[in-house]
């Protein structure tokens, strides 16, 4: 019964993300089975290391409960190379990362290593057990500080040619925009983001201080949850500056319809959990601007998976093979 | 010898343009054999019986030649559906043209009928003869009147869930830019086009009446061929015209480097025959756009096959079967 052959066979996966790395194991159906987070060190040398350390701390509690870990994913910001494990793109967020080969913080531990890029991980998890099942193209967008963006076509990962493919959050909405930090102008992510919002809300704030809005704060503190729950009173700023970041939203995911036509379109991120009436919002825009023949098989959804999608894509990166 | 075992094989295609109608045949290694032209006719059945009659004049050609057509290909604006030969999407320019059947245009002539978008003909002939032979991943651009655009992604030309994948005039690039005929705002090939070149240049013909301009016009005309002459000549405004062109093409096809990450672009149209510097004009504002772990691999390359190509992609449709 316990013999090695036996034992009971898990996924670990490592996801690296602005703030905080999570790790954990998960089970075969996508469950998962163990759930850990730590804040993430600064520095390439030290943040290898604890990779390296989160990986081993996984295995050593799969030892515990006699589980056998067949393989470990890693989830990081940037281009990653799937092929050899190489960070090859630098993220704004983790720097001097590039050159990092996230197949080796595994080395020794005697199993299999993945790595990809972290939006990716997420279309991934999306793919094999959330709201993109049994799709064959989607786009999976996930809108938080910035907005990462993961592509499934002909049912798989879809990295591109130098694995940089799905960066939605950089196409271009604004010719002359603002300036955004991967050197481009007029990013969708630079008016788009939970940034964005608090950004536009501060302004917003500042010009308009007759707003009742000060008793959606939390704690005194502007918040995507306060703007939400002024929204939900239907708070004319708030609604109109929602209304603005679907609007934006809407022209950028529009120009993927109409590039690439997908199946699917699985929204997540903090917008849509504090107010599910932005995918609403959202969908609308769509429709306004993407050719009737893409919208019409289109299906717009909520992300299922939540905050963990990262880690269970990551665990499951390599599952084809 | 003459036996129809050894006669020898060809392929026809039509290529039904805003204008034209090109038709021709052409052999295995994709050389157009015969080629003819002729204006559209208007009116969804006589535009049907016209194609009609086109593909039996090509038999008729081909067996006065002893040669065998093995197979027809029709390439048309719209979304045409792939797998039944049915017209999806409007065109702005042929109108009523939804549900025609394009397959049932050679019922008949017993040899098995393909019909698909015409950008995505351009795609699959740049694909197999011209600037995209051997790569994975490309996507097709063609500046005309408006842009068309075609994807080869994983070895074969992308058409989306719905048969609409490919449209990179359609992408925003101003959010709140000019109405398109399409019902989007800001769309691409309202800043990048045959169309909005002479548009601006008239704009600025006549607010600039000193110009030396007139030296540049085709018998009076203001055409993309004077234009180009004048850039020629360092003609500051044309000069800036192109680079404005080359801007908003850089923008828009920095998007879609960004979103897909292609192995090759490939530009091709009236831009390019009548002024090839503007190549380098839009490879340099893509490198100031796109992530650097995209454009680093990525070719921006010249269509090869000119204005053929949708004759030679529509011939070549369903040649994988």
């Amino acid at each position: 019964m316990n013999s090695p052959e036996n034992k009971f066979s898990v996924f670990a996966g490592l996801d690296l993300g602005a703030t905080d790395l999570k790790y954990g194991l998960v089970n075969a159906a996508g469950k998962i089975l163990v759930s850990k987070k730590a804040p993430v060190k600064k520095g390439r040398q030290i943040l290898a290391a604890q990779l390296q350390d989160a990986a081993a701390e996984l295995f050593i509690t799969a030892s515990g409960k006699n589980w056998s870990v067949a393989r470990i994913g890693v989830g990081s910001p940037g281009a990653v190379n799937f092929e050899t494990g190489e960070v090859m793109g630098n993220s704004p967020n983790i720097t001097g990362w590039v050159g990092v080969n996230l197949r080796k913080i595994s080395d020794g531990l005697g199993v299999p290593v993945y790595a990809d890029n972290d939006a990716n991980c997420v279309a991934l998890a999306e793919h094999l057990f959330g709201a993109a099942r049994n799709c064959r193209s989607a786009l999976c967008v996930t809108v938080g500080t910035g907005i990462g963006g993961g592509l499934i076509l002909n049912g798989e990962v879809y990295r591109g040619s130098s694995f940089s493919a799905g960066e939605i959050g950089h196409i271009t909405v604004v010719f002359e925009g603002e300036k955004c930090s991967c050197g481009n102008r007029g990013c969708l992510e630079k008016y788009v983001s939970v940034t964005a919002l608090l950004k536009q809300a501060k302004e917003n704030l500042v010009k308009n201080k007759k707003s009742g809005w000060k008793r959606f704060l939390e704690n005194g503190k502007l918040t995507v949850g306060a703007i939400a729950a002024a929204a939900k009173m239907r708070d004319k700023t708030a609604l109109e500056l929602l209304s603005k970041q679907a609007a934006y939203l809407g022209a950028g995911l529009a120009s993927a319809v109409n590039l690439i036509n997908p199946e699917k379109l699985v929204l997540g991120g903090g917008f849509l959990d504090a107010y599910p009436e932005f995918l609403e919002m959202v969908k609308k825009e769509i429709r306004k601007r993407a050719f009737a023949a893409a919208v019409k098989s289109l299906k717009v959804v909520k992300a299922e998976l939540g905050n963990e999608a990262g880690l269970v894509g990551a665990a499951f990166l390599g599952w084809e093979y």
